[in-house]
């Protein structure tokens, strides 16, 4: 295996299979099911140092290193995740698992149906991040971890980790949210909206049937990614790269690509929906619509929060407009009022929501003196290897006392 | 004719026919056109009282009052010009037109082309503010009008009425451009980019010539109306129009509308792809791609505006992020370098960029204050009737030196 500097090297997916069917929140089930994740760093002796790692929209298991097949497609986390990295795989064992429903190798809309032989297409049902974080639950059973040192993630991913917390109080220690929400906006939802519309008005999209056409709905993929992208970006951000840097000489009246961002959006559109299933960007919108913790409350995001006992790293910056810091905030004041250990940092960062995914020191320390943390509270209390037992929500080890704080 | 309180009444959109070719920015030329307008109040003898009203993307030469074959369709300003409003047609004489390449009467891409009598379609040029601002300059002179009063608009209006100071400084003593920008940011470029890569990907638009094929791109006219109308809002109005409310009983787990914003939004596509021209929204979007008077004086608006005579009434509203306050800054920083007289306000509105079109007291106030000041200073001057003369440019009287300032 290659260890390149500061990499995992090359990895190898795996893959799960679980014969036992996933009661959905929707009250369908899937019958069988696989999913395909990455580790990487080893587990340690007490099973104590694992950290999952939840992906947003388009990402998947493939969270650090690379390929053996692909020496440039570096993990989508390389920068986050590696030896001597924040989350440093010498000493965390790091898991990454491709939702239920995504399009890279777990069980989704292009699988297969067992009940036809043919792929699910609009027949695969909708999944919610509390799916999602039960079927991770499974995969930590089946991998030995009764306990997560922490999860996390960003944005989408960020949702999943809160959602661990309230489904699985004492099977994580930690928490790490980024850029994340309790709940979308209504223009989150909107954006979301717009997206969809166009992905299910596109001709190819044949109901979500394409598959049997041997078509894609490309035009409404790319659409739909276009829109997502402008929301990834901060306008700052876009003008800085951007502006109104013309492609063509002078202006072309016409409606070709003559602006540097046209050609941008519609290069990451096309791109996208080359390798991007339509009905995976359905089912993870709606995932991000239907997130709403408190929703069972009557809205009430503190007494939603009432059951979480890890302890929380969250983070946001000033330029993300998706998620903007009030967000973030709102899971803060939540935890703050039942005196859970928070620490809460907004990054001045010029790069909107993507900022989350982009190399900056102050962000990047940020996590490592937190994960610094981790590490030396689990060498303190010397966490004792419990029973594997599938499906276990009580009898995690008592948690230290101690607040972890960072810069 | 019916005069309702408050209102215009009954009003007859007339057309004007000019034969004489124009010459476009691009360089092409439209042989032969027709602009459809309409008037409110009476053009005093002095022929001093005049105010061109310019629209935005979808609006039109209908400005206020009704259409006696539509009892329902008020003006898209109603609110701000009429009898007693804030632009009061007992003291103005208001003129509405449609601009060339849209799609409510006057020339554009539906209109048949002379030289194959079917219609343009892809074949129509096209056009730039400027071209709107000659073709606006050319009804002046057939209307009799040597100078304007004021010219107002808002959003893509303000940058026509930006436009007819440095194009024709000496036919207007006021300009009033409320939500505008001198250019549009490459976010506002990348939103127009995604809505007409929506339309011209749509099977049904034909390379724009649709019409020959007995069909509408109404997929994706939808989809670009959606994405246009989530920029009009404001991120707190949405929040607070709609929320997360459901029109179902609850979650049901499909792509259907579920959410209220997805039901406003749906029906605001479907509407608009109803009555609008895909090739217009092309033309309209593209000329506020390339609005950007400071483009010939290597990005230097201060230079750009050197030019301009009139003074200045602009106005931005704080929720606006498609065009926020600090885009109107940069109007009244360039003109204050040159002193001008520009009066600025920045309303605190809740409703995005929206709020130019709103009922609004303190924003109507200002306007309406704004006017009683033009007025006044109309009668103090006693403005002599300057000879009918087509494509003036010179000789306008010597303008007030008094400042117009408004609370």
């Amino acid at each position: 295996m290659v260890q390149l500097p500061g990499s995992v090297g090359v990895v190898k997916p795996q893959t799960l299979h679980f014969a036992q069917p996933l009661r959905l929140t929707s009250g369908a089930s899937i019958a069988d099911y696989m999913l395909m994740y990455e580790t990487y760093g080893e587990l340690n002796a007490a099973r104590s140092n694992a950290v999952l790692i939840c992906h947003a929209l388009n990402a998947s298991h493939h969270v650090a290193g690379l390929h053996a097949e692909d020496a440039t497609g570096a993990g989508w986390w390389d920068n986050m995740v590696g030896p001597g990295k924040p989350v440093d795989t010498n000493r965390f064992f790091v898991v990454g698992v491709n939702n239920l429903g995504s399009c890279f190798g777990s069980t989704g809309p292009m699988s297969p149906d067992p009940a036809t032989g043919k792929p699910y297409g609009a027949r695969f049902p909708v999944v919610t991040v509390e799916d999602w974080v039960d079927a991770q639950a499974r995969l930590a059973d089946a991998l030995g971890i009764v306990q997560w040192a922490a999860v996390m993630g960003g944005s989408l991913g960020g949702m999943q980790a809160l959602s661990w917390t309230l489904r699985y109080p004492h099977r994580l220690r930690h928490c790490v949210a980024i850029a994340s929400t309790p709940k979308l906006s209504a223009q989150n939802i909107a954006f979301n909206d717009v997206a969809r519309t166009a992905i299910r008005s596109d001709p190819d999209f044949h109901g979500g049937d394409y598959y049997a056409h041997g078509v894609v709905p490309k035009r409404g993929l790319s659409v739909a990614r276009m829109i997502g992208h402008i929301t990834y970006l901060s306008s700052e951000d876009m003008a800085e790269k951007f502006g109104r840097l013309l492609r063509t000489q002078d202006y072309a009246f016409g409606y070709d690509v003559e602006f540097e961002v046209e050609s941008y959006l519609r290069y990451q559109g096309d791109k996208f929906s080359e390798y991007f299933d339509a009905n995976t960007y359905l089912l993870i919108t709606r995932a991000l619509d239907y997130f709403d913790p408190a929703k069972d409350f009557g809205g009430d995001l503190t007494a939603a929060l009432a059951r979480a006992r890890a302890r929380f790293l969250i983070v946001s910056f000033t330029t993300d407009w998706r998620f903007p810091p009030v967000r973030s905030r709102e899971i803060v004041e939540a935890l703050v009022a039942h005196d859970r250990d928070v620490t809460y940092a907004e990054i001045d960062a010029p790069h909107g929501h993507d900022a989350f995914l982009l190399d900056d020191v102050r962000y990047h320390h940020l996590v490592a003196a937190y994960f610094d943390l981790i590490h030396a509270e689990q060498n303190q209390t010397q966490v004792a290897a419990p029973p594997v037992a599938p499906q276990v929500q009580q009898g995690a080890p008592a948690e230290s006392p101690r607040r972890a704080e960072a810069a």
